[in-house]
């Protein structure tokens, strides 16, 4: 049984269950880890899970930033610094990646006990546990006119990444890396593969890679 | 044992390899059939792992388009139309999905066998096999001027969603649904779940829901 929603159906909802339930619409979210340090040297540590490919030449990342949250802290110290880390997580650490989103007065780092890393001299921390750990550079930064959403364009500076997760062709394996995925805002799964598949031409049947 | 590239060691590297690698680094992306109609009423239908959450209030969408790709028909369609569906994808058609990106003549419901089906008098085709299926009208459109790159922004008009996957508080279960997320340009996955975790707050422990 399919149930419907239309517009109006959506918009009289209440706040919460509209946020949980517009949240599960796009399917499956990334999560990453976001690494950043203030003029003043405080590190500061949050979940973003709008995290996505923009483009591999040169390598780009977007990231959205909703208007007027406490996840400010992060977009003001990218803008002021220029430099961010994205660190994937795993089932090893993904509640104390989860707790990093509460308002602490300390660093996120010293709060949930995940350890900060500096590599290649890079300003960002990074998060010591996580198995793909990218240091960005600030490249562009877009505002959407429909609601106040911030993009934030970096470019791939720095890359480290689990030597056993990684193909001779370049494909990284997330299952290998154990990266943690999210649906809605709070539920965390791990993926379990299906099938990698070949390039797709017509009339001609698909083959597993 | 952890591998470093920096920007250069990643910019000597081949397209190919480049390109595998670079998609992965995000992590789980969503995976969404594009079902659109062109004026003269040819429907398209198209895979997308660059499908996120824009907002909730109101209910929004958002979509990247490469520039200069095969997926430009999608993208002309949105444009001139102004409607288009997103579909998830299950484990039963993921195969099917995934040979939407091939170079078709016909449309690519005819050529895979994935059955259209028009609810509500919505201009745009869904796919009947999905779990869950949004009807969205086009709201905003802006090019990212660091490499052409399109956003779309879709406000929801539509959704369709197997009850049994609905919770009382509007949470949707993407296990439930059977739901596939993608790695890279070609790996595909289903979730496990791990947990549903609090709200996070300072000091307080996290409890599962």
């Amino acid at each position: 049984m399919m149930k419907h929603f239309d517009k109006r159906a959506l918009l009289s909802t209440d706040k919460s269950y509209r946020r949980d339930f517009v949240n599960c619409l796009s399917g499956y979210k990334s999560l990453n880890l976001i690494g950043t340090k203030s003029d003043s040297g405080k590190t500061n540590l949050a979940p973003f899970t709008q995290v996505f490919h923009i483009g591999a030449s040169p390598p780009l990342i977007g990231i959205l930033f909703r208007p007027h949250t406490a996840e400010r802290h992060t977009l003001e110290n990218i803008l002021a610094s220029k430099f961010f880390t994205l660190n994937h997580v795993t089932e090893a650490f993904y509640k104390e990646a989860h707790h990093t989103s509460a308002r602490w007065e300390e660093s996120e780092f010293q709060a949930t006990g995940l350890e900060e890393e500096y590599l290649e001299g890079f300003w960002a921390p990074y998060v010591k546990a996580s198995p793909l750990k990218i240091g960005c550079t600030l490249a562009e930064v877009q505002t959407l006119q429909i609601n106040g959403t911030v993009m934030v364009i970096g470019e791939i500076a720095h890359v480290f990444v689990e030597e056993k997760a990684l193909g001779e062709d370049g494909f990284i394996s997330l299952e290998t890396l154990g990266t943690v995925t999210v649906s809605g805002l709070d539920e965390y799964h791990v993926g379990r593969k299906l099938a990698r598949l070949s390039y797709a031409k017509a009339n001609v049947p698909l083959t597993e890679i």
